[in-house]
C-alpha cells in the first residue's frame, strides 16, 4: 500500500491510550509518542521486511536511532484509540529513515521521522547487509 | 553564562541514569532523553525566568510542545552521571525554542531542540504575555 | 468466565513487549507491569462492567489505587507476546480489588493485586455507587 | 542512622516531580513510584554498602526483584520536591528486602517494600556472597 511516492507503508497498528501515557495536562506526554513510533517500525519490519527486529539483532545487526524529529499538531487524550502509520522513507548504504503518522480516526495528531544507523553488536557503524537492503529495494 | 551568541544558558542540572531509563541494549532508551529535556527547561524557567512552570500554569499560560528534534551522538549508560545543559534559543511572539545538550563529563552525548507555543488553559494559541517576553529579552 | 471461585474474569488482552519496556537486564522493567495491570483492569471495566473507566470519571467517580502487590516469577523478554488476565477479586462498600496474571503462552510470569478506593473528583473517599456495585454483584 | 529497630537507613535522596511522572489525574502515576524505589535502593547501596549496584553486576551478582508491595496514602503532585527514604529491612541467605518511604516535607505519601533474590548473570538463584552479607551484618 503506497500513499506517497517513495514511501513504503506497512499495516497500521492500533494503540489504546492508558492513564500511564498521559500527563497532568490530560493528554499523551510528548516523550511517549516515541514509544508509538517504536511499535510502528517494529511491526513494519515484521510485516514488510518479514523479519522481526529481534531476529536482526540475533544475526548481529542493530539499528540504533541517530536522529528524531516530531511534529505535534493536536493532542491525543486518555482512552483514545489511535492508529500508528509507518513508512520507510529513505534508505542509504548505512541508514534507514522511517516516517510516522499518529491518527485518531482520520485526523493526524502527530507526525515524525526517525533515522537509524546500521551497527554491529559492539556499536560500530557498518553497512546495511545486502540481504536487507535488496529486500527493501524490491518492496 | 553565555556559550553561543544568542543562547541564554541556565545552570546545568545533574541526572543519574537508573535501570528504568535503560533498555535491553544497555543504554538510555531514546524516548527518555525527552524527560531530561523537560527537567532542563523546567529548571531553566525556575532559575533564569525566576518563575516555576507551575506558576505560569496557575496564571493561565501553558507552553505545549509543538516540535522536537533530537540528535543522538553517543549512548548514555546505566549509572552514568549526566548533566543537562539548557538554553533559550529563540523567542517569537507566540513560541519559545529551547536547545539542550546532554553530557557525561565534557562529552556531548545528545543534543536537541524543543519548540513550544503559548496557549491558554483551553488549549487556544495565544501571544506570550509581555511580562514573560520582556523578562526574557532583558536577560 | 470463572476460573476460580469468587473471581470474575474478563477477556485476556494481548500485549507485545517493546524495547521501551525493557531494561539493561534484557527483560521488562519491574515498574512496567503496573502499566499492563492498568491495561487489564481498563479492558475488564469496558468488557465486563460495560462502562469504560473514562465514563465513570465523567460521571464523577474515580478509583485511585491505594495498594499494589506484585509477584515476579519469571521475566518477560523483548518482543514477547504476553496476555494480561484480569479478574475482580473483591468488592467492599468502598474498595475494588483486582487480581492479574501476566502470561507468555501458558506460563504465568507475573501475578499481582491492585486495590482501589472510590473517590469523588475532589479526591474525597466515597461509597461505590449502587449502580456499579449492583452491576458487579449481578455478574 | 537508625529510625526503627532492625532497619538500616541510608541518606534520603531528593527527587523533583516532572510532567512526565504525572498522569491526567494531576498526580504521580502509580507505576512511577517504583522508579523512586529504585533510586532509593541504588543510593543506599552506594552510600551504605559502599558499592554501586553497577559494581555488583560487574562482579557477577544481580538482585532481580521478586516481590513488590506499595501503599499509596496521599498523592504527590507536579513539581513537588520529594525525599526518598530507604532502609534495608531484612536479609536472608538468598534475599534482600528494602523498605521505602516517599515524603513531601514530613508527610509520608507512599510506603513500600521490594524483595530481591541473589542471582548469577545467567539468572540462576544463588547465595548472597559472604562479602556482601557480612558487610551488611556489620552495618
Amino acid at each position: 500500500m503506497e500513499r506517497k511516492s517513495g514511501l513504503k507503508w506497512g499495516q497500521p497498528v492500533s494503540y489504546r491510550v492508558i492513564y500511564g501515557d498521559t500527563d497532568k495536562a490530560g493528554v499523551v506526554y510528548y516523550a511517549n509518542y516515541l514509544k508509538l513510533f517504536e511499535i510502528g517500525r517494529t511491526e513494519w519490519m515484521r510485516d514488510i521486511l518479514g523479519k522481526p527486529y529481534r531476529e536482526l539483532e540475533n544475526s548481529g545487526i542493530l539499528f540504533p536511532v541517530v536522529e528524531v524529529y516530531v511534529r505535534y499538531k493536536a493532542p491525543a487524550g486518555y482512552d483514545d484509540l489511535l492508529t500508528i502509520h509507518t513508512a520507510l522513507k529513505d534508505i542509504s548504504k548505512v541508514t534507514l529513515t522511517f516516517y510516522y503518522e499518529i491518527k485518531r480516526h482520520d485526523k493526524i495528531l502527530v507526525t515524525g521521522n526517525t533515522k537509524h544507523a546500521a551497527a554491529d553488536t559492539t556499536g560500530k557503524l557498518t553497512r546495511i547487509p545486502k540481504e536487507i537492503s535488496l529486500g527493501i529495494k524490491n518492496l
